[in-house]
């Protein structure tokens, strides 16, 4: 079925309703960061493949929105489909609000499924439409998708407390006083990471992340959760029985929902809850917001999570200079390509032990590719490499002892003098950030500054994150804290973050050099409680690139004293020529 | 008449109408940051004179709420006098707030000033007090103050255009066309700073700040000032006539407010805006609030005013050279005390013809004494100098040119190690910040954190803000921006502030090393606009306490290329001794 008869189809459907306008939006009805093939109705609709965009059609129109990053393959995949491009964030294109207000009229009426609508979302666009109605249980794609993949129907497995450190048992007696503390009779979750958090269980239902979509709803005294059947065995039917986790179907849910009786207070995230579980909870239900109990608990790692995360990223780290070294050997033979290396580097993770999975799509930019932030090669558009300028890695993984998410950006050569000075710039900002000693509960904002700092004295500036959260185990995108302009969220000791500080010159090269920290406490004393990050990621900064007359003294120690760790610590997991490239690597300036 | 007769009298005022509770503020009508002595109720009510606290009293007890900088001043001044001190930010002791809470039943009546109480803490108090009611026109310190030191009456001169730049006709066009763009039809201004700004006058009844107590009303049409009409001549009658400015006498104000028409909207800023002139308004005309206006306006210095307090800089950082040098031959006396010290710096700023008043209270602190951030010295109570420690002096002054706040410390003879390097650690703090570069918009609270980062490095930190506007012959202090932990107002280019970061030891020592600069365009590209600090401020930093061991080389660059131009600009002001004397401080480390 090509494109134009799904939206004769929808079309269709939209007149018998009466519907003025009918959106598809990239999600799931739990908001994952990725989706399973069976939630990818925006993809099914549009044929437009990027990970962020939103569908809106109308009697007579048909638009996609979607961000700077996928400007280009975006126009290629909509071409000829009847649908336009809209340039999210650029001057002259609506947005997709501002295109509803002038295309549905007062009183009009505008259609979604609520499965795969956050209520944060729905209120937004609710404030925004005035007067037009929004109908929320119209499931548009089920009804056209006649060869829909089957819903995702991955293993739960049972993650051992010698990886999470806590029991069951003890996390949710932890969330129960929260809740008590706070008042809360419920608490729903419709977040796949928290739940298998709390569960100390794990799943295969998305790609990268090791979850199951699932929901639970817990009260003082009983804790359900919803989950097809046939993702469980026995031996996790036995568990959850042990620990009074009361198993249901996953559409349950909204039936326990309805079940609540009046005046009781329930809790959810406005972020991770859908319409449709929202709408199931009765209107005199006292309902209180904010960022799920679980997403707090599961940001601060006990310490025998820490001690898994840092052999996690010994593992991985020592995969990357093997995976270094094979790349500039290759790089000489003329006959490598990003993408290559990129599946090259995936063959090398799977080779550990411990391995489960990528924990995102490997970025691999060679050269003015590495400028593209979220550039992922293809088999079809792969830049060879050369025995010059820069190539961007950042990759990381999935094991049993935890999650990496690890940038380097090295030279395969030559490099021009403002490749090395942007190079210098952004190994600056890290460092800085690296050794910001900060008071407890500093804000994000506030960090973020720090990382800027060397960057806008010398007139440039990036225009992502500085840092965020790293799940265990689970999306290695976490909050709530992050590094940013806009983050309010309070750092704390036990939390951890990617420090990713970087540099994008349009057609012509990108830097980024990304660890990840931890925060713990540095100093105790009359000025207060200090913290600081220590550092989990131990792989050679390339120091071929550096400017050294950019250096001050305590940056030329601070780079010679971290790759002489890294070689401390790297050493015994490599052999042969990968252990010549790492001592290469870890050479003094 | 003591305390406790006062005290009485209050309370039968009180059991007259009924009131449960009176609370006295440190305010005058305008909310200004400075009071005439008609409006020290509090410290006629009291006794204790410090610049900071709210008295309450009730049937049986009286209580006065100050913070850390006057805990032992305030205990002495309230000893015998029935009033309890309440230490503000102290664990155990109530907030003013949670003690009405206490001693006053539900329903009860709180009474007050209402003139001298601002809306936004009327409102902040009647969210707090619940089912009590608040009962804001009764002014009782009127009724029991016999003696009352007349109202202030400091006559109003025209501030020539050479200095302001900018014309009032030109002003008040500009404040217009912003109150037509946010529709509204009336602006209140209540803050005098504001006013004398705006109307390009200055005046005399306040210390430190030369500004004229008075109201205006503004509309598209009319522009009403309401003022004491014997505070103005007849050229000023003809100045105002000139330029369209209505005089009307001062209480005139309350009528204009009560004659403004239902459905009008009317703005105005609720932390300088009083309860009586509030409760003028008519309930159906629509009040927008919102920060002043002109206190936007005033934020942005323009060219004249820039190149104005440029010479003042030059004239002041001249004359402190010139103390500096007194200070240290007088120290070798034996003689010299903070407080003679303090006398002839303000005789030394007097000697320069454009001198109009000093600009705040000077802080002269030697060793033990530089700790107390707010220290000033009493005849009473004066260090006397020796050879050896640190003294602070934070000092400033209005001259016709512009307005000056200026803090150095220097070494009188040996420091201890720690003296010494705390003294590095606060200098490295106010170059890092001096030398930010950051992106148009940005916030106070961002630009705090690079002050903080070489403290915080080493565990150190300090607990006021970071950097203040400097109004332009008005307050010293001047807002809206702030370099502070809690401050979300943007920087933009001709906005003003101090850099200041200090370290306070108690019991030991304190450093403070503040310039004053003005925010400037650095570059703009691909990254967007960036902006910088320019200092106005120049007088040499000492370099006799530096570890210079601590400095990294760009650092050794600052202290010496800034040394060099205070010798190149102030060089010509000086003659002789004084001469000598900079040139020494200069010199290169």
């Amino acid at each position: 079925m090509v494109i134009k008869e799904k939206i004769e189809k929808l079309r269709t459907l939209m007149r018998e309703r009466k519907i003025d306008a009918y959106i598809v939006q990239t999600s799931d009805p739990h908001q994952s960061e990725y989706l399973a093939d069976y939630y990818k109705t925006r993809e099914f609709i549009t044929g437009f493949t990027g990970s962020a965009g939103v569908f809106v059609i109308t009697a007579n129109k048909a638009g996609l929105w979607t961000d700077s990053r996928y400007f280009i393959q975006a126009a290629k995949e909509l071409d000829n489909s009847g649908i336009d491009l809209y340039k999210m964030g650029v001057e002259g294109y609506p947005t997709y609000e501002e295109f509803l207000i002038n295309e549905v009229p007062e009183f009009g009426r505008i259609g979604f499924n609520g499965l795969c609508f956050s209520i944060a979302d729905y209120k937004s666009l609710s404030k925004k439409m005035g007067n037009r109605m929004l109908v929320s249980n119209l499931d548009y794609v089920e009804k056209i998708w006649e060869d829909r993949p089957a819903s995702p129907n991955g293993k739960v497995w049972i993650y051992e407390e010698k990886y999470t450190g806590e029991s069951l048992k003890s996390k949710l007696n932890r969330l129960r006083e929260e809740m008590k503390r706070k008042e809360y009779d419920y608490y729903f979750i419709g977040a796949p990471e928290d739940i298998c958090y709390l569960l100390n269980i794990r799943g295969n239902d998305v790609d990268y992340n090791p979850v199951v979509l699932s929901y639970m709803l817990i009260s003082d005294k009983r804790a359900y959760l919803c989950i097809e059947e046939d993702k469980i065995d026995d031996d996790l039917k036995e568990y959850f029985k042990e620990n009074e986790i009361d198993v249901q179907s996953y559409d349950y849910i909204f039936q326990l929902l309805k079940d609540i009786k009046g005046q009781n207070r329930i809790f959810l995230d406005p972020t991770r809850t859908n319409v449709k579980v929202f709408d199931s909870i009765n209107s005199n239900v006292r309902v209180s917001t904010g960022i799920n109990i679980t997403s707090w608990m599961k940001a601060i790692k006990n310490e025998t999570e820490l001690e898994n995360e840092k052999k996690a990223y010994l593992i991985d780290c020592a995969t990357l200079v093997k995976f270094f070294n094979w790349v500039e050997t290759g790089t000489h033979t003329g006959n490598l390509t990003e993408s290559i290396a990129s599946k090259k580097l995936h063959d090398l993770r799977k080779e550990n032990e411990s391995f489960i999975e990528d924990s995102f799509e490997t970025i691999a930019g060679y050269k003015e590719n590495a400028a593209i932030v979220h550039y992922s090669p293809t088999k079809a558009f792969s830049k060879t490499l050369e025995n010059k300028g820069l190539f961007l890695v950042d990759s990381g993984a999935h094991y049993l002892e935890g999650t990496t998410d690890i940038t380097r950006t090295i030279a395969l050569g030559e490099l021009s003098e403002e490749e090395k000075t942007d190079y210098t710039l952004v190994l600056k900002s890290h460092m800085m950030l690296a050794e910001c000693k900060f008071k407890n509960k500093t804000t994000g904002k506030r960090l973020d500054m720090i990382a800027k700092y060397p960057l806008w004295k010398n007139g440039k500036d990036f225009f992502h994150g500085t840092g965020h959260g790293v799940g265990f185990v689970l999306g290695v995108h976490e909050g709530p804290q992050s590094i940013s302009q806009r983050s309010d969220i309070e750092f704390v000791e036990g939390m951890t973050t990617s420090i990713e500080p970087g540099l994008y010159i349009e057609d012509s090269h990108g830097i980024r050099i990304e660890s990840e920290a931890y925060v713990k406490k540095e100093y105790e004393n009359e000025f207060g409680k200090f913290l600081g990050f220590e550092l989990l990621t131990y792989i050679p900064i390339d120091t071929r690139p550096i400017r050294k007359d950019l250096l001050e003294n305590w940056e030329i120690e601070w780079i010679n004293n971290y790759n002489k760790k890294c070689e401390e610590k790297l050493s015994s997991y490599l052999e042969g020529n990968d252990l010549l490239y790492l001592k290469e690597s870890c050479k003094a300036i």
